[in-house]
């Protein structure tokens, strides 16, 4: 196992009506001024916004409002929410939304407290301060209510950055109102969070039996929960432990002591950047394509994974069998929950991967490979794409 | 799920020498005057001390020094510490050992900051505030590095207590430094690592798959790696699962949302009150015996445990068949790593019996009874202490 460091200090509220108490867990962080983050219609519709202004008002904090927030988060609208921080001295961020609200909050949180470009942050500037963010999630999906990252777009480019200091103060955990969701949505939310389990599992560091079953435990929640939830969206039990998993999936608690991979969120970052797809439904696409272009690297840590998480059969004499079965396993299920499996299904065209590995190689600064469980160079990165299609 | 709150803000620093930042980390989480305080020899002998003091020298922090902390850590010296502190102005508790001297610290960290008796606070007085207290580990085992816990033993009392204002400021995780404990001091330890998992893992919650599934992750882990390190001391790699493990185990990321039973450590704590045996030993000899008193109330839950993490084959004509083959695997398990199995080998005496369940039921408070995964009466703790014989 490597030396690490790890720091979690996010306040969880878990459960029914708990997004009632987050202006009480404002004050308690020493919010004085809030700015409500969301994206548009279903936070508006279903009331939670005005539950979450009436908890504000109950402490007398007074509040600014910045709607707007598109998935895979532009950023138009963090220059707005920056500008909007310092002409009205907010202090507290709270985020009503799902992954992409947290991480245009987080955002903004950096870039309040910067007299520079905030995209300086997403390209390689070390993270020092920000605004204290808190979230009331609303999907199950991006881990960003308790992890350190943000991933926004600007100018085509989609890249993520983290620090300690993003964690969010608190965030309310209500399953119940993530029971609205669309099917898709859900299923979309599943896969980014089995993702994140995937991108820690594989390591090039040996010996981390914990953090294995840890991530093997996450994920055989995911493949029990999740078909109970496609089946009925009102399941309150089922959408709670997906919540929890999504949490503990992104927290890092999982992914200590071992080198992770996150090759596959880079090169699905190119296609939601390029065709504003679903990060959840790019992943889908994505994950059985890098994994069957890298699995040579280590068959018996993609065996491991076949036997102990989709309980394939262990062919001793031909693990590389065992591995093909755990990958084709996983593809067959994130189509059973209604994910797409091809280039076509996400709108996504041929004649652009060569544009795409331009990007993911060489844009915003990166050093002409990514790198991670494998260094994949453009020549591999195409291939990768190529098997999508 | 039940609703929940979750709050861990502990930062850890894991892995080889990190004890030498010890003084650096106290200066970022505010101490200015620290009390370190210390059991005896092993961390004197090895040069883990004076590794510590020389790490607040490098930072110009003073401090004072308070050792002799005992297994079953007395109340005693947690007056001591108090008194010291006050008279000090000590603003910080460094505690350099295992969970005796975490447990003593955070005894004293709420002591000096009452003008009542420290005991109060094991007696039902609610925690408001404490000096913070920060951890170096020597021995994976009572989890008391990331936990809100703390176990203390007065006028022949021994009880718990716990608020997340004992939470750790910072915890130091040093696999090494558990290299040289004694292979019983080892198994000890992770007896207690796995009795903090069953205890969570005996619930009367259903529809709790995410940590059912984590704590059965943990269990093994600790089935996997507690060989390895009876049979090699020195197994860094092991040492650093195990440890990752223990904190893991009692953080309590896992026993979030359910109700949890911690009956075997109750009837545990009058052993080891009584007789100074040490604490995972005296689970050794319990849990099998509550455990089998009580699987009726669940004996699906027994044989979930028992498929899922024991191997065992399941007897789906009789699954009381299952449950007790699992409470067997771990019965075996436990001798296996070369914990005892019997009230003789504790010391206990079955003349003690009576008296025992008096104070476990009656004493200090308690209202006629323990509760948990099943309300236990007198007639029931003295049937299980006699199940132990």
């Amino acid at each position: 196992m490597n030396n690490f460091t790890f720091y979690a200090p996010t306040f969880f509220a878990f459960g029914k009506d708990t997004e009632n108490d987050a202006g009480a867990y404002v004050k308690r962080f020493g919010g004085t001024k809030v700015l409500i983050h969301y994206g548009g219609g279903s936070v508006v519709r279903s009331g939670l916004l005005d539950r979450v202004k009436a908890s504000l008002d109950r402490e007398a904090i007074p509040y600014v409002l910045l709607g707007g927030v598109q998935p895979n988060p532009k950023s138009d609208l963090v220059y707005t929410g920056i500008d909007l921080c310092k002409k009205e001295s907010v202090d507290f961020l709270l985020a009503v939304g799902g992954g992409s609200t947290i991480d245009s909050a987080k955002a903004i949180s950096m870039g309040a407290l910067y007299d520079g470009d905030f995209w300086d942050f997403y390209s390689g500037k070390k993270i020092e301060r920000a605004l204290p963010v808190a979230t009331v999630l609303t999907i199950a999906a991006a881990g960003s209510e308790g992890s350190t990252n943000t991933v926004i777009t600007h100018k085509g480019f989609k890249r993520g950055t983290g620090s300690d200091v993003l964690r969010p103060k608190f965030s309310i955990l209500n399953p119940a109102l993530t029971q609205t969701l669309p099917p898709y949505q859900t299923a979309c939310g599943i896969t980014d969070i089995m993702a994140h389990l995937y991108e820690r599992y594989l390591t090039r560091t040996t010996d981390v039996e914990v953090t294995d079953r840890m991530i093997e435990a996450l994920l055989l929640t995911m493949i029990h929960e999740a078909p109970r939830v496609i089946a009925d969206p009102n399941c309150y039990e089922a959408r709670a432990n997906i919540m929890w998993a999504g949490m503990m999936a992104h927290n890092n608690s999982c992914g200590v002591g071992r080198t992770q991979d996150w090759n596959s969120h880079s090169i699905e970052h190119e296609l939601s950047a390029m065709y504003d797809c679903a990060h959840g439904a790019g992943l889908a696409v994505t994950m059985p394509a890098v994994f069957t272009y890298v699995m040579h690297r280590d068959v018996m840590r993609f065996a491991q994974i076949a036997v102990r998480v989709w309980g394939c059969e262990m062919d001793f004499a031909n693990p590389e069998n065992t591995a093909r079965a755990g990958i084709e396993a996983l593809r067959k299920f994130l189509i059973s929950i209604g994910m797409p499996q091809s280039f076509a299904e996400l709108g996504a065209k041929e004649e652009d991967i060569p544009h795409m590995v331009d990007v993911l190689c060489n844009g915003n600064g990166r050093p002409g490979y990514i790198d991670g469980f494998v260094r994949l160079y453009p020549e591999d990165c195409e291939k990768i794409y190529r098997l999508m299609i």
